[in-house]
């Protein structure tokens, strides 16, 4: 039987050269979370290596692994080692030059429940996704688990809401965003806080526009760009988890932290009474959402 | 030629049972805007009268007035007077017994650029929209204007990412919603809170998602229950103007309040180029979000 309560950890840490001091910490945040009553944990996209897509390098398709590879291996250890959920994230090789960014997510007994393969894909300065990630082909579909139907969803996607309510829509209980995101060093104070304040609002507008709660896992650490470019990266941390009326529940700051944060299921239905967003949808005057654009 | 600064101007009122000095202080609110440069002023919803959604009374249709009534006749005049363009908001009589929330948009010389009727209609306990406003017949499409193309919007749409979206789409410049809501005096203090958190978040992130200037104006004060049942309401003010990445530039406290705010069309397209949203969205796996739900 679903527990009312259910219990979520964010493991936020840092991410060098050296894959297995980044396996390490992974591993070293999912014993701490157990240790502190998880039953779900969530962790940063891409948490085996460093952000790799802040240039063009066709040796970087070396990191990618297959589905059942070793960072399978290791979350599946130990969720159930420790009899929790645990929603992870690859660089996944599905065929030679075919890659994409794909989240697993591991039941309690070490069996893979499900995977996302990232959907949006950006392609910025400094974060060249396009090159690397192909856009995923299986949809916006949740992941029923032991621990309830999980909406993950991928960085991002977060700035879309179409992702958020097709999930919603689809009987997600849950939406969980592992994330890579940072600051441009280069950018002014405002500039930076206006990114990371944007980041939060569209997140917890998720919550508010689906009555859900919503979880987000970023990485922290200042990473250089190694082909000597200019695109080094402080990523910011801020992990955080917010109930259905968007309320922040508990919020990481910038450096490696475990966050461990008790959730009520219950709370999604009553909010959802209250204002019952999904019974007034015009779903009937919807049908250009799926132009490029209307002009 | 449309210049790149433009001056918009909230005016927040309270509204009483005396239907002419609502009147007044909507035409003095603009009267203010305009003295302080406001080139386009925005009014709450149904400006004219109390908020008369609380019960169902059929004698209360009699509040309705037609497209060419008194409130577009002043507005029209408002607008050629102080040659600035106004979004207003009235319960409009379309035939008997079949009336909307609509929007007025007028422009400049005082001619109509254009309506919008609300389309998403709320329905809770002290908010019986259902009964007075059937829902909008003209889908999301924005009023082209003097100072720009605006997305006019209606309160209970604020809450739907969708509405936002299509409007974006057809080239909404601004986002704007004419609003009334209040507290219900019963909650504790954490859910007014919430409440209100909400309802900025989610409109915030409609800035965000689509990467343009988003205003919303509410009404505040106190009005009673005048069939003398439970729902009083206490309206919370708080109109505010976003930036396109969420950022506030102004916003009302809880009184009456002129709020006069210059933005700087240039920054959309600046924000848009830094996080290009529209270019990712996965047009190809949106069919879902005209279903009512996924399972």
């Amino acid at each position: 039987m679903i527990r009312d309560e259910l219990v979520i950890g964010l493991v936020q840490h840092a991410m060098g050269a050296d894959i297995d001091a980044n396996r390490t910490a992974t591993l070293d945040g999912i014993a701490e979370a157990a240790a502190r009553g998880a039953q779900l944990v969530v962790l940063p996209e891409l948490h085996a290596t460093e952000y790799f897509c802040k240039y063009q390098d066709p040796a970087l398709f070396d990191l990618a692994e297959p589905l059942d590879g070793v960072t399978r291996r290791l979350l599946a250890e130990a969720a159930a080692d420790y009899k929790l959920v645990v929603v992870g994230s690859i660089f996944e090789q599905r065929a030679p030059g075919l890659a994409h960014n794909t989240a697993l997510v591991l039941e309690s007994d070490g069996s893979l429940a499900g995977i996302y393969r990232k959907m949006h894909i950006p392609d910025d300065p400094g974060y060249n996704e396009k090159f690397y990630f192909t856009p995923g082909d299986l949809g916006f579909e949740p992941v029923d688990t032991s621990v309830g139907r999980l909406g993950v969803l991928v960085c991002w996607d977060q700035w879309y809401p179409e992702a958020a309510r097709l999930m919603a829509l689809a009987g997600a209980e849950i939406l969980l965003y592992p994330t890579a995101i940072g600051f441009d060093p280069a950018d002014d104070e405002s500039e930076a806080r206006r990114q990371l304040d944007a980041w939060r609002i569209i997140q917890r507008s998720h919550a508010v526009a689906n009555g859900l709660v919503v979880a987000s896992v970023n990485r922290v650490g200042f990473e250089p760009d190694r082909s000597g470019g200019a695109y080094n990266a402080e990523f910011w941390g801020h992990s955080f988890i917010c109930g259905p009326q968007g309320e922040v529940l508990a919020e990481a700051g910038t450096s490696s932290e475990v966050v461990v944060c008790t959730t009520d299921r219950k709370r999604s239905e009553t909010v959802r009474r209250l204002w019952p967003f999904f019974r007034d949808r015009r779903i009937d005057a919807y049908d250009d959402l799926v132009r490029r654009f209307r002009t």
